[in-house]
């Protein structure tokens, strides 16, 4: 069976930030059967149809052109505001477009939330299941919010034993889906 | 009674936007009480806490400066991948940063939508009503979904009459609204 | 100024459920400017449109009477499956029929969800305020979101101090926002 | 391949109502792969935990029962105040429980809302699908709102044919989700 390639989507810009981190933790505990990578979303024009002319913007076409061949999206995002970032929320709006062209149609998906706080980004998590109804994303129907989210990260940036465990548990409901909704 | 300041948001960058179409019309349609500004969002860069330092992005402070003095907030926006577009979201977020310096708090809101298709924004209006609990933002609890939008705008830029009449009568909500919530 | 009555809405049915609890313990909290009363729910029929003769079930009847005097609202729900309880719901739905005789219609509202977990009905919570713009009831923007609940309430059913604090602010907050949606 | 039996919940209880009229044209308009049947929810007594004894109620254990050997699950709602009928979230509810026994994990589910105004249930299709993540039932990521349900509808109760056709389109869909989920 072939590696699947993973676009991995962070919800915050931060450097240091907590989903960044966390990313990077999925990325290590994910089965040898994903080949996960972070597509950066941070340099994209806000999406504007005018823009969308033959020559749409350069950091719109790389970043579709990245996440196109992927064959799974995994997202990692805090929550700003009880919603998804805006700035994650612009990257899918940007991979929808042209009409016609979406570069996230029946690829499967899974979604990580994160905050300081105990709520776990609930509400971005769910927000973020909307879209992918009319984008046609099937979802891995597994919960995974992570309150307190800077207590789970050590001083060498790797998550806490629990935690990583629970991840490492949730990357293999992921990878399984990945090859129930890719294919053999 | 003096003369209320509204700042409008237009969901959509694009020139030629529905949105901002009916943006133009609400403002007509407003009574005196109102004086309603378009606060533009489109270049406005992606938030990043990291820029957050004594020198935020210019383009951040005039939003914000912009938003601050004002005594009500007008949403108008079509609806992204069945959700709030990106851009507008943005615009939330960088509005309510830094932390304990949010401009939204305690500002009467209204939320119109609009789209082509006939589900008139649905998705975009209840998404963007979430983060408003958090941003204490007391929403006027009337619905204006504009399905159909291309056909509720004539030649000249101006709504058909049965949309006007709709929406003349919600901008009257909305002026009670923040009479109520703004105080005497 | 006069006492204001609020019809309290627990949706739990178990009768040493924890949101029961919360809302004895609310009632106490409330400032005197509040007269705060459970309206039960346990004992409707499902909403069904064929009961809605001219003898609809004395049940509705009953809960229909109680709510319509009501000068406010408060919610106090656990989560179920992520969202509102079923009974709950119910409620709603028998409360805003028959057409165009709803009861909830204009009465200021406040919401507290609670769960053992650690993300305190965040769920149920923000999707009982969806109903909320179309049966017009404007909400407190202010978040109440009990977690680890069980751990909250003392062997003698009160809050620990923290938590009483807290929601004693809250209340202090739903009895001004009802003194300024149902006028002076 | 053999035959996968598919549990339909209808969130109305109306006899007469357009979502089981919807319901009963789906059935016919299925491959032949899928059997499909109504499953009953009118007569379930509300979740209260109290009753989760050795003996809950009959109806509880009849509604159990005939769900837990479902391959499938298809549902079809009207929305009621922009959300889920309280009758179909507390089928969903008591299908939950007791702890560690639903009978809703692993199931592959669609849905399919209805209305007679022009948004096709929006608010109670994605209601709906929240619960979904935490009961863990993949859905099928396709859209299907029908607004003006009572146009849709003949004399002779058949759908139109534009209706019938998008919706025979949407059932091959959800067989296809079917067999992918539920294996081979």
């Amino acid at each position: 069976m072939s590696t699947r390639q993973i676009a991995v989507l962070v919800g915050s810009l931060r450097k240091e930030s907590f989903s960044r981190k966390v990313a990077h933790n999925l990325i290590e505990l994910a089965p040898k059967s994903l080949e996960l990578a972070i597509v950066e979303i941070g340099d994209l024009p806000l999406y504007n149809q005018d823009l969308e002319t033959e020559t749409p913007p350069q950091a719109w076409q790389a970043f579709r052109d990245r996440v196109r061949p992927a064959q799974g999206l995994l997202f990692v995002t805090p929550e700003y505001n009880r919603s998804v970032p805006g700035g994650l929320k612009n990257a899918l709006d940007v991979g929808s477009r042209p009409y016609g062209k979406s570069v996230w149609g029946g690829k499967p998906g899974a979604i990580v939330s994160c905050s300081p706080g105990h709520i776990g980004g609930f509400g971005a998590n769910h927000h973020l299941r909307q879209p992918m109804t009319f984008l046609n994303v099937p979802l891995l129907q597994q919960e995974a919010y992570l309150g307190s989210v800077d207590k789970l990260i050590q001083a060498d940036g790797k998550l806490v034993p629990a935690t990583a465990e629970f991840l490492g548990k949730f990357m293999q409901s992921f990878a399984a889906w990945v090859d129930k909704i890719a294919g053999g």
